[in-house]
Protein backbone atom coordinates (compact mmCIF):
# COMPACT_ATOMS: atom_id res chain seq x y z
CA UNK A 1 0.00 0.00 0.00
CA UNK A 2 2.79 2.38 -0.05
CA UNK A 3 4.03 2.85 -2.95
CA UNK A 4 1.48 4.79 -5.58
CA UNK A 5 1.79 3.94 -8.83
CA UNK A 6 1.99 6.95 -11.25
CA UNK A 7 2.63 5.74 -14.60
CA UNK A 8 0.45 3.97 -17.26
CA UNK A 9 3.37 2.15 -18.37
CA UNK A 10 3.61 0.23 -14.88
CA UNK A 11 2.79 -3.40 -15.80
CA UNK A 12 0.70 -4.32 -12.86
CA UNK A 13 -1.60 -1.20 -14.81
CA UNK A 14 -0.76 -2.49 -17.80
CA UNK A 15 -2.51 -6.06 -16.60
CA UNK A 16 -5.17 -4.01 -15.14
CA UNK A 17 -5.89 -2.34 -18.56
CA UNK A 18 -5.90 -5.50 -20.38
CA UNK A 19 -9.06 -7.19 -18.40
CA UNK A 20 -10.52 -4.66 -20.23
CA UNK A 21 -10.78 -6.44 -23.39
CA UNK A 22 -11.71 -9.85 -24.43
CA UNK A 23 -8.49 -10.91 -25.10
CA UNK A 24 -6.75 -10.04 -21.78
CA UNK A 25 -9.82 -11.85 -19.79
CA UNK A 26 -8.91 -15.26 -22.46
CA UNK A 27 -5.38 -15.17 -21.95
CA UNK A 28 -5.52 -14.26 -17.71
CA UNK A 29 -8.60 -15.91 -16.83
CA UNK A 30 -9.24 -12.56 -14.86
CA UNK A 31 -11.87 -9.49 -15.20
CA UNK A 32 -11.64 -6.22 -13.54
CA UNK A 33 -14.84 -4.89 -12.11
CA UNK A 34 -14.88 -0.89 -11.38
CA UNK A 35 -16.58 1.15 -8.79
CA UNK A 36 -17.29 0.55 -4.80
CA UNK A 37 -20.63 -1.11 -5.52
CA UNK A 38 -19.61 -3.89 -7.66
CA UNK A 39 -16.54 -3.99 -5.77
CA UNK A 40 -18.08 -4.50 -2.68
CA UNK A 41 -20.29 -7.50 -4.11
CA UNK A 42 -17.70 -9.02 -5.55
CA UNK A 43 -15.92 -9.61 -2.38
CA UNK A 44 -19.38 -9.88 -0.47
CA UNK A 45 -20.74 -12.79 -2.80
CA UNK A 46 -17.35 -14.38 -4.43
CA UNK A 47 -14.50 -13.99 -1.89
CA UNK A 48 -12.38 -16.74 -3.71
CA UNK A 49 -12.65 -15.24 -6.94
CA UNK A 50 -10.68 -11.81 -5.85
CA UNK A 51 -7.40 -11.52 -6.96
CA UNK A 52 -6.09 -7.94 -6.70
CA UNK A 53 -7.42 -4.34 -5.80
CA UNK A 54 -6.71 -0.88 -7.05
CA UNK A 55 -7.32 2.16 -5.25
CA UNK A 56 -7.14 5.51 -5.93
CA UNK A 57 -8.97 7.28 -3.09
CA UNK A 58 -8.77 7.08 0.45
CA UNK A 59 -12.72 7.25 0.65
CA UNK A 60 -12.20 3.40 -0.12
CA UNK A 61 -9.30 2.47 2.32
CA UNK A 62 -11.05 0.30 4.46
CA UNK A 63 -12.06 -2.19 1.32
CA UNK A 64 -8.62 -2.29 0.56
CA UNK A 65 -7.48 -2.67 4.06
CA UNK A 66 -9.82 -5.53 4.40
CA UNK A 67 -8.81 -7.12 0.87
CA UNK A 68 -5.31 -7.18 2.58
CA UNK A 69 -6.21 -8.61 5.23
CA UNK A 70 -7.85 -11.75 3.09
CA UNK A 71 -4.26 -11.99 2.20
CA UNK A 72 -4.87 -10.29 -1.81
CA UNK A 73 -2.40 -7.68 -3.12
CA UNK A 74 -3.38 -3.72 -2.96
CA UNK A 75 -2.10 -1.57 -5.38
CA UNK A 76 -2.41 1.81 -5.07
CA UNK A 77 -2.69 4.50 -8.12
CA UNK A 78 -2.59 7.82 -8.90
CA UNK A 79 -5.91 9.13 -10.40
CA UNK A 80 -5.02 9.42 -13.69
CA UNK A 81 -3.34 6.06 -14.01
CA UNK A 82 -7.07 5.15 -12.50
CA UNK A 83 -8.24 6.85 -14.97
CA UNK A 84 -6.06 4.97 -17.75
CA UNK A 85 -6.97 1.55 -15.93
CA UNK A 86 -10.89 1.48 -15.82
CA UNK A 87 -12.68 1.86 -18.76
CA UNK A 88 -15.60 3.94 -17.68
CA UNK A 89 -16.16 7.70 -18.35
CA UNK A 90 -16.99 8.08 -14.80
CA UNK A 91 -13.91 7.85 -12.73
CA UNK A 92 -14.22 5.16 -10.05
CA UNK A 93 -11.45 5.37 -7.50
CA UNK A 94 -11.23 1.75 -6.73
CA UNK A 95 -11.54 -1.43 -8.97
CA UNK A 96 -10.53 -5.01 -8.29
CA UNK A 97 -9.60 -7.90 -10.56
CA UNK A 98 -10.99 -11.69 -9.78
CA UNK A 99 -10.82 -14.78 -11.64
CA UNK A 100 -13.60 -15.69 -13.98
CA UNK A 101 -15.34 -18.07 -11.60
CA UNK A 102 -16.81 -21.64 -13.75
CA UNK A 103 -20.18 -22.76 -12.40
CA UNK A 104 -21.96 -26.24 -12.74
CA UNK A 105 -24.68 -25.55 -15.62
CA UNK A 106 -28.44 -24.78 -13.45
CA UNK A 107 -30.61 -27.41 -13.90
CA UNK A 108 -33.16 -26.59 -11.42
CA UNK A 109 -35.88 -23.18 -10.46
CA UNK A 110 -36.37 -20.59 -12.76
CA UNK A 111 -33.76 -20.02 -15.22
CA UNK A 112 -33.19 -17.61 -17.91
CA UNK A 113 -31.29 -18.41 -20.75
CA UNK A 114 -29.57 -15.59 -23.88
CA UNK A 115 -29.57 -16.67 -27.35
CA UNK A 116 -27.38 -14.34 -29.37
CA UNK A 117 -27.41 -11.50 -27.21
CA UNK A 118 -25.49 -9.05 -28.15
CA UNK A 119 -25.58 -5.97 -26.19
CA UNK A 120 -23.09 -5.94 -23.65
CA UNK A 121 -25.46 -3.92 -21.30
CA UNK A 122 -28.49 -6.05 -22.88
CA UNK A 123 -26.93 -9.22 -20.43
CA UNK A 124 -25.58 -7.10 -17.71
CA UNK A 125 -29.09 -5.80 -17.16
CA UNK A 126 -30.39 -9.15 -18.16
CA UNK A 127 -28.23 -10.38 -14.97
CA UNK A 128 -29.65 -7.70 -12.95
CA UNK A 129 -33.29 -8.62 -13.89
CA UNK A 130 -33.13 -12.14 -13.48
CA UNK A 131 -30.97 -12.03 -10.08
CA UNK A 132 -34.53 -9.13 -9.02
CA UNK A 133 -36.19 -11.73 -10.38
CA UNK A 134 -35.50 -14.89 -7.89
CA UNK A 135 -33.73 -16.56 -11.05
CA UNK A 136 -31.51 -19.99 -9.99
CA UNK A 137 -29.12 -18.83 -13.25
CA UNK A 138 -28.83 -17.30 -16.24
CA UNK A 139 -27.18 -19.39 -19.33
CA UNK A 140 -25.43 -17.54 -22.28
CA UNK A 141 -25.36 -19.31 -25.54
CA UNK A 142 -21.52 -18.82 -27.18
CA UNK A 143 -22.72 -16.03 -29.49
CA UNK A 144 -23.65 -13.88 -26.61
CA UNK A 145 -21.93 -11.10 -25.57
CA UNK A 146 -19.04 -11.22 -23.06
CA UNK A 147 -20.74 -10.99 -19.45
CA UNK A 148 -17.88 -9.84 -17.74
CA UNK A 149 -16.70 -6.80 -20.23
CA UNK A 150 -16.87 -3.86 -18.16
CA UNK A 151 -20.20 -2.34 -20.15
CA UNK A 152 -22.15 -5.97 -19.08
CA UNK A 153 -20.69 -5.79 -15.73
CA UNK A 154 -21.48 -2.26 -15.20
CA UNK A 155 -24.92 -3.00 -16.06
CA UNK A 156 -25.23 -5.65 -14.24
CA UNK A 157 -24.53 -3.65 -10.77
CA UNK A 158 -22.87 -6.66 -8.97
CA UNK A 159 -25.55 -8.65 -9.74
CA UNK A 160 -23.87 -11.44 -11.76
CA UNK A 161 -21.91 -12.01 -8.30
CA UNK A 162 -25.19 -12.87 -6.76
CA UNK A 163 -26.44 -15.65 -9.10
CA UNK A 164 -24.68 -18.13 -11.58
CA UNK A 165 -23.87 -17.06 -15.13
CA UNK A 166 -22.87 -19.97 -17.40
CA UNK A 167 -21.93 -20.05 -21.11
CA UNK A 168 -23.50 -23.33 -22.96
CA UNK A 169 -24.32 -24.68 -26.05
CA UNK A 170 -28.13 -23.98 -25.74
CA UNK A 171 -29.76 -26.49 -27.74
CA UNK A 172 -28.05 -29.54 -25.87
CA UNK A 173 -28.75 -27.41 -22.60
CA UNK A 174 -32.29 -27.14 -23.03
CA UNK A 175 -32.38 -30.85 -24.33
CA UNK A 176 -31.59 -31.88 -20.48
CA UNK A 177 -33.93 -29.29 -19.20
CA UNK A 178 -36.85 -30.67 -21.26
CA UNK A 179 -35.80 -34.67 -20.29
CA UNK A 180 -36.69 -33.14 -16.84
CA UNK A 181 -39.81 -32.17 -17.77
CA UNK A 182 -38.74 -28.44 -18.03
CA UNK A 183 -40.93 -25.72 -19.89
CA UNK A 184 -38.90 -24.15 -22.27
CA UNK A 185 -40.59 -20.66 -22.85
CA UNK A 186 -39.10 -19.00 -25.98
CA UNK A 187 -40.06 -14.86 -26.40
CA UNK A 188 -41.26 -14.64 -29.84
CA UNK A 189 -43.15 -12.02 -31.83
CA UNK A 190 -45.57 -15.12 -32.57
CA UNK A 191 -46.02 -16.65 -29.68
CA UNK A 192 -49.01 -16.43 -27.20
CA UNK A 193 -49.33 -13.54 -24.78
CA UNK A 194 -51.74 -16.01 -22.95
CA UNK A 195 -49.94 -18.99 -20.82
CA UNK A 196 -49.57 -20.30 -17.19
CA UNK A 197 -46.17 -21.73 -16.26
CA UNK A 198 -44.43 -23.24 -13.13
CA UNK A 199 -42.25 -20.33 -12.80
CA UNK A 200 -40.36 -23.69 -10.48
CA UNK A 201 -39.30 -25.45 -13.37
CA UNK A 202 -39.45 -23.16 -16.48
CA UNK A 203 -36.61 -21.68 -18.51
CA UNK A 204 -37.35 -18.49 -20.32
CA UNK A 205 -35.21 -18.17 -23.56
CA UNK A 206 -34.81 -14.09 -24.66
CA UNK A 207 -33.45 -13.62 -28.23
CA UNK A 208 -30.86 -11.66 -30.66
CA UNK A 209 -31.57 -7.88 -30.47
CA UNK A 210 -32.64 -8.34 -34.01
CA UNK A 211 -33.01 -11.48 -35.38
CA UNK A 212 -34.59 -12.84 -32.30
CA UNK A 213 -34.95 -16.60 -31.14
CA UNK A 214 -32.66 -18.73 -33.52
CA UNK A 215 -34.66 -21.64 -35.65
CA UNK A 216 -32.61 -24.29 -33.83
CA UNK A 217 -33.20 -22.67 -30.22
CA UNK A 218 -36.97 -22.15 -31.53
CA UNK A 219 -37.35 -25.76 -32.36
CA UNK A 220 -37.28 -26.92 -28.03
CA UNK A 221 -39.94 -24.51 -27.15
CA UNK A 222 -42.89 -26.07 -25.19
CA UNK A 223 -44.26 -22.74 -25.11
CA UNK A 224 -43.94 -19.42 -27.22
CA UNK A 225 -44.75 -16.63 -25.71
CA UNK A 226 -45.32 -12.89 -26.68
CA UNK A 227 -45.51 -9.33 -25.37
CA UNK A 228 -49.00 -7.79 -26.31
CA UNK A 229 -48.28 -4.29 -28.77
CA UNK A 230 -50.80 -1.84 -27.94
CA UNK A 231 -48.78 0.79 -29.79
CA UNK A 232 -47.06 1.23 -32.83
CA UNK A 233 -43.80 -0.11 -31.81
CA UNK A 234 -42.80 -3.03 -33.42
CA UNK A 235 -40.96 -4.39 -30.64
CA UNK A 236 -39.22 -3.99 -27.33
CA UNK A 237 -35.63 -3.90 -25.98
CA UNK A 238 -34.49 -7.26 -24.76
CA UNK A 239 -33.95 -6.53 -21.04
CA UNK A 240 -37.02 -4.67 -20.79
CA UNK A 241 -38.83 -7.64 -22.65
CA UNK A 242 -36.74 -9.99 -20.45
CA UNK A 243 -37.88 -7.99 -16.95
CA UNK A 244 -41.53 -7.80 -18.37
CA UNK A 245 -41.87 -11.80 -18.95
CA UNK A 246 -39.75 -12.94 -15.92
CA UNK A 247 -42.52 -10.72 -13.88
CA UNK A 248 -45.46 -12.46 -15.39
CA UNK A 249 -44.07 -15.85 -15.08
CA UNK A 250 -43.33 -15.46 -11.67
CA UNK A 251 -46.76 -14.10 -10.93
CA UNK B 1 -29.14 15.04 -55.49
CA UNK B 2 -26.14 15.73 -57.75
CA UNK B 3 -22.76 16.85 -55.90
CA UNK B 4 -21.46 14.96 -53.78
CA UNK B 5 -20.45 16.39 -50.42
CA UNK B 6 -16.67 15.31 -49.56
CA UNK B 7 -15.16 17.77 -47.13
CA UNK B 8 -16.45 17.52 -43.48
CA UNK B 9 -15.95 21.47 -43.34
CA UNK B 10 -19.23 22.26 -45.32
CA UNK B 11 -21.44 24.33 -43.77
CA UNK B 12 -24.05 21.53 -44.36
CA UNK B 13 -22.13 19.07 -42.74
CA UNK B 14 -21.30 21.32 -39.91
CA UNK B 15 -25.14 21.83 -39.16
CA UNK B 16 -25.85 18.33 -39.20
CA UNK B 17 -23.02 17.95 -36.78
CA UNK B 18 -23.91 20.69 -34.43
CA UNK B 19 -27.33 18.78 -34.14
CA UNK B 20 -25.90 15.83 -32.11
CA UNK B 21 -25.04 18.39 -29.50
CA UNK B 22 -27.06 19.86 -27.04
CA UNK B 23 -26.36 23.81 -27.88
CA UNK B 24 -26.72 22.76 -31.13
CA UNK B 25 -30.47 21.27 -30.83
CA UNK B 26 -30.88 24.25 -28.63
CA UNK B 27 -29.51 26.75 -31.31
CA UNK B 28 -31.80 25.40 -34.11
CA UNK B 29 -34.81 23.54 -32.83
CA UNK B 30 -34.16 20.69 -34.76
CA UNK B 31 -32.45 17.78 -34.22
CA UNK B 32 -30.11 14.68 -36.17
CA UNK B 33 -32.09 10.81 -36.29
CA UNK B 34 -30.05 8.43 -38.25
CA UNK B 35 -30.23 4.89 -39.82
CA UNK B 36 -33.09 3.63 -42.08
CA UNK B 37 -35.69 2.88 -38.89
CA UNK B 38 -35.58 5.75 -37.76
CA UNK B 39 -35.65 7.96 -41.07
CA UNK B 40 -38.74 6.05 -42.05
CA UNK B 41 -40.53 6.09 -39.00
CA UNK B 42 -40.38 10.14 -38.82
CA UNK B 43 -41.35 10.52 -42.30
CA UNK B 44 -44.13 8.54 -41.57
CA UNK B 45 -45.38 9.85 -38.57
CA UNK B 46 -43.90 13.44 -38.47
CA UNK B 47 -43.56 14.21 -41.77
CA UNK B 48 -44.42 17.65 -41.17
CA UNK B 49 -41.24 17.79 -39.08
CA UNK B 50 -38.93 16.51 -41.61
CA UNK B 51 -36.46 19.60 -42.79
CA UNK B 52 -33.53 17.75 -44.80
CA UNK B 53 -31.81 14.71 -45.65
CA UNK B 54 -28.57 13.00 -45.89
CA UNK B 55 -27.92 9.84 -47.58
CA UNK B 56 -24.07 8.13 -48.57
CA UNK B 57 -25.43 4.96 -49.76
CA UNK B 58 -27.43 4.14 -52.99
CA UNK B 59 -29.74 1.76 -51.29
CA UNK B 60 -31.63 4.77 -49.61
CA UNK B 61 -32.54 6.51 -52.73
CA UNK B 62 -35.62 5.84 -52.60
CA UNK B 63 -36.32 7.20 -49.21
CA UNK B 64 -34.47 10.62 -50.47
CA UNK B 65 -36.52 10.92 -53.65
CA UNK B 66 -39.71 10.42 -51.59
CA UNK B 67 -38.21 13.59 -49.23
CA UNK B 68 -37.48 15.20 -52.53
CA UNK B 69 -41.48 14.85 -53.63
CA UNK B 70 -42.31 15.91 -50.58
CA UNK B 71 -40.29 19.83 -51.28
CA UNK B 72 -37.49 18.89 -48.66
CA UNK B 73 -33.66 19.43 -49.24
CA UNK B 74 -32.04 16.15 -49.73
CA UNK B 75 -27.95 16.02 -49.75
CA UNK B 76 -25.40 13.35 -50.87
CA UNK B 77 -22.33 12.42 -48.79
CA UNK B 78 -19.19 10.34 -48.90
CA UNK B 79 -19.61 7.76 -46.36
CA UNK B 80 -16.53 9.33 -44.91
CA UNK B 81 -18.56 12.46 -44.69
CA UNK B 82 -21.41 10.59 -43.13
CA UNK B 83 -19.63 9.38 -40.62
CA UNK B 84 -18.56 12.56 -39.33
CA UNK B 85 -22.42 13.62 -39.62
CA UNK B 86 -23.65 10.77 -37.46
CA UNK B 87 -22.92 10.36 -33.80
CA UNK B 88 -23.30 6.47 -33.57
CA UNK B 89 -20.18 3.84 -34.25
CA UNK B 90 -21.88 1.67 -36.84
CA UNK B 91 -22.14 3.39 -40.04
CA UNK B 92 -25.48 4.80 -41.21
CA UNK B 93 -25.96 5.45 -45.08
CA UNK B 94 -29.15 7.80 -44.06
CA UNK B 95 -29.91 10.72 -41.58
CA UNK B 96 -32.78 13.41 -41.26
CA UNK B 97 -32.92 16.64 -40.14
CA UNK B 98 -36.25 17.50 -38.31
CA UNK B 99 -37.49 20.32 -36.28
CA UNK B 100 -38.04 19.61 -32.62
CA UNK B 101 -42.04 19.14 -31.96
CA UNK B 102 -44.08 20.88 -29.50
CA UNK B 103 -46.98 19.30 -28.61
CA UNK B 104 -49.71 20.31 -26.13
CA UNK B 105 -49.14 18.53 -22.50
CA UNK B 106 -51.76 15.10 -23.06
CA UNK B 107 -54.13 14.64 -19.90
CA UNK B 108 -56.26 11.58 -21.08
CA UNK B 109 -55.04 7.86 -20.97
CA UNK B 110 -52.20 5.99 -19.19
CA UNK B 111 -48.81 8.37 -19.21
CA UNK B 112 -45.71 8.03 -18.33
CA UNK B 113 -43.86 10.63 -16.35
CA UNK B 114 -40.13 10.40 -15.98
CA UNK B 115 -38.20 12.66 -12.73
CA UNK B 116 -34.52 12.88 -13.45
CA UNK B 117 -33.87 10.34 -15.68
CA UNK B 118 -30.94 11.25 -16.38
CA UNK B 119 -29.63 8.14 -18.70
CA UNK B 120 -30.49 9.16 -22.45
CA UNK B 121 -30.37 5.34 -23.55
CA UNK B 122 -33.28 4.84 -20.63
CA UNK B 123 -35.59 7.83 -21.88
CA UNK B 124 -35.31 6.33 -25.61
CA UNK B 125 -36.00 3.15 -23.98
CA UNK B 126 -38.67 3.89 -21.83
CA UNK B 127 -40.39 6.14 -24.98
CA UNK B 128 -40.20 3.11 -27.07
CA UNK B 129 -41.93 0.42 -23.95
CA UNK B 130 -44.47 3.39 -23.28
CA UNK B 131 -45.45 3.54 -26.84
CA UNK B 132 -45.61 -0.71 -27.00
CA UNK B 133 -47.52 -0.61 -23.65
CA UNK B 134 -50.04 1.98 -25.65
CA UNK B 135 -49.05 5.31 -23.56
CA UNK B 136 -51.24 8.22 -24.66
CA UNK B 137 -47.94 10.45 -23.67
CA UNK B 138 -44.58 10.68 -22.24
CA UNK B 139 -44.23 14.02 -19.79
CA UNK B 140 -40.14 14.42 -18.76
CA UNK B 141 -39.36 16.56 -15.88
CA UNK B 142 -37.11 19.38 -16.87
CA UNK B 143 -34.31 17.59 -15.55
CA UNK B 144 -34.32 14.34 -17.84
CA UNK B 145 -31.77 14.09 -20.42
CA UNK B 146 -32.76 15.39 -23.88
CA UNK B 147 -35.04 12.64 -25.41
CA UNK B 148 -33.41 14.51 -29.18
CA UNK B 149 -30.04 13.61 -28.32
CA UNK B 150 -28.36 10.40 -30.51
CA UNK B 151 -28.25 7.80 -27.50
CA UNK B 152 -31.85 8.79 -27.11
CA UNK B 153 -33.37 8.71 -30.43
CA UNK B 154 -31.19 5.55 -31.14
CA UNK B 155 -32.69 3.55 -28.09
CA UNK B 156 -36.29 4.97 -29.04
CA UNK B 157 -36.15 2.98 -31.90
CA UNK B 158 -38.60 5.15 -34.01
CA UNK B 159 -40.96 5.60 -30.96
CA UNK B 160 -40.11 9.14 -30.19
CA UNK B 161 -42.41 9.78 -33.63
CA UNK B 162 -45.57 7.26 -32.39
CA UNK B 163 -46.93 9.46 -29.52
CA UNK B 164 -46.42 13.06 -28.27
CA UNK B 165 -43.41 13.53 -25.74
CA UNK B 166 -43.24 16.57 -23.98
CA UNK B 167 -40.72 18.61 -21.25
CA UNK B 168 -43.39 19.85 -18.55
CA UNK B 169 -43.00 21.01 -14.25
CA UNK B 170 -43.69 17.52 -12.95
CA UNK B 171 -45.53 19.20 -9.96
CA UNK B 172 -47.80 21.61 -11.87
CA UNK B 173 -48.63 18.98 -14.36
CA UNK B 174 -49.13 16.19 -12.12
CA UNK B 175 -51.72 18.61 -9.94
CA UNK B 176 -53.85 19.05 -12.93
CA UNK B 177 -54.22 15.27 -13.35
CA UNK B 178 -54.89 15.05 -9.49
CA UNK B 179 -57.55 17.23 -10.33
CA UNK B 180 -58.72 15.32 -12.98
CA UNK B 181 -59.45 12.34 -11.26
CA UNK B 182 -56.11 10.55 -12.00
CA UNK B 183 -54.01 8.03 -10.00
CA UNK B 184 -50.47 9.31 -9.58
CA UNK B 185 -48.57 5.79 -9.12
CA UNK B 186 -45.04 6.37 -8.20
CA UNK B 187 -42.31 4.10 -8.42
CA UNK B 188 -40.97 3.89 -5.03
CA UNK B 189 -38.53 0.73 -3.38
CA UNK B 190 -41.07 1.44 -0.25
CA UNK B 191 -44.29 1.30 -1.80
CA UNK B 192 -47.24 -1.82 -1.91
CA UNK B 193 -46.44 -4.42 -4.35
CA UNK B 194 -50.38 -5.25 -4.43
CA UNK B 195 -52.90 -2.50 -6.01
CA UNK B 196 -54.86 -2.29 -8.97
CA UNK B 197 -55.18 0.76 -11.24
CA UNK B 198 -57.38 2.13 -13.63
CA UNK B 199 -55.20 1.95 -17.20
CA UNK B 200 -57.15 5.02 -18.50
CA UNK B 201 -56.35 7.54 -15.92
CA UNK B 202 -53.06 6.48 -14.33
CA UNK B 203 -49.83 8.50 -14.87
CA UNK B 204 -47.54 5.97 -13.91
CA UNK B 205 -43.76 8.37 -12.66
CA UNK B 206 -40.62 6.58 -12.88
CA UNK B 207 -37.73 8.31 -10.90
CA UNK B 208 -33.81 8.87 -11.33
CA UNK B 209 -31.92 6.43 -11.82
CA UNK B 210 -30.12 6.19 -8.34
CA UNK B 211 -32.50 9.00 -6.15
CA UNK B 212 -35.20 7.40 -7.69
CA UNK B 213 -38.42 10.07 -7.45
CA UNK B 214 -37.61 13.16 -5.71
CA UNK B 215 -39.82 14.36 -1.95
CA UNK B 216 -41.87 16.80 -4.04
CA UNK B 217 -43.13 14.68 -6.63
CA UNK B 218 -43.46 11.88 -4.21
CA UNK B 219 -45.48 14.01 -2.29
CA UNK B 220 -48.23 13.83 -5.15
CA UNK B 221 -48.46 10.16 -4.96
CA UNK B 222 -52.06 8.47 -4.86
CA UNK B 223 -50.04 5.22 -5.18
CA UNK B 224 -46.22 4.31 -4.23
CA UNK B 225 -45.73 1.35 -6.15
CA UNK B 226 -43.14 -1.30 -6.14
CA UNK B 227 -41.19 -4.39 -7.71
CA UNK B 228 -40.84 -7.13 -5.55
CA UNK B 229 -37.36 -8.16 -4.84
CA UNK B 230 -36.79 -11.71 -5.24
CA UNK B 231 -32.99 -12.38 -5.33
CA UNK B 232 -30.31 -10.44 -3.90
CA UNK B 233 -30.51 -7.28 -5.86
CA UNK B 234 -31.25 -3.59 -4.71
CA UNK B 235 -33.11 -2.43 -7.80
CA UNK B 236 -33.86 -2.34 -11.43
CA UNK B 237 -32.90 -0.52 -14.28
CA UNK B 238 -34.92 2.16 -14.24
CA UNK B 239 -36.31 1.21 -18.24
CA UNK B 240 -36.93 -2.64 -17.12
CA UNK B 241 -38.52 -1.13 -13.98
CA UNK B 242 -41.31 0.72 -16.24
CA UNK B 243 -41.85 -2.29 -18.62
CA UNK B 244 -42.67 -4.12 -16.03
CA UNK B 245 -44.80 -1.63 -13.82
CA UNK B 246 -46.10 -0.74 -17.34
CA UNK B 247 -47.38 -4.49 -18.61
CA UNK B 248 -48.58 -5.19 -14.80
CA UNK B 249 -50.97 -2.34 -15.05
CA UNK B 250 -52.09 -2.96 -18.38
CA UNK B 251 -53.46 -6.11 -17.06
Amino acid sequence: METIITSTQNPTVKYFKSLNTKKGRAEHGVFLTEGEKCVNELIKHMPQMLQSVIISDDKYANIAAFAENMGKSVYRASPRVMNAVCDGKTPQGIAAAAKIPSFDTVQNGFIAALDGVRDPRNIGTIIRTADAGGCSGVVLSPCCADCYSPKALRASMGSIFHLPVTRANLKSYLSRLLALGYNIACADLDGDTEYRLDKYKTCLVIGNESRGISPEILSAATHRIRIPMYGKAESLNAAVAAGILIYKILN
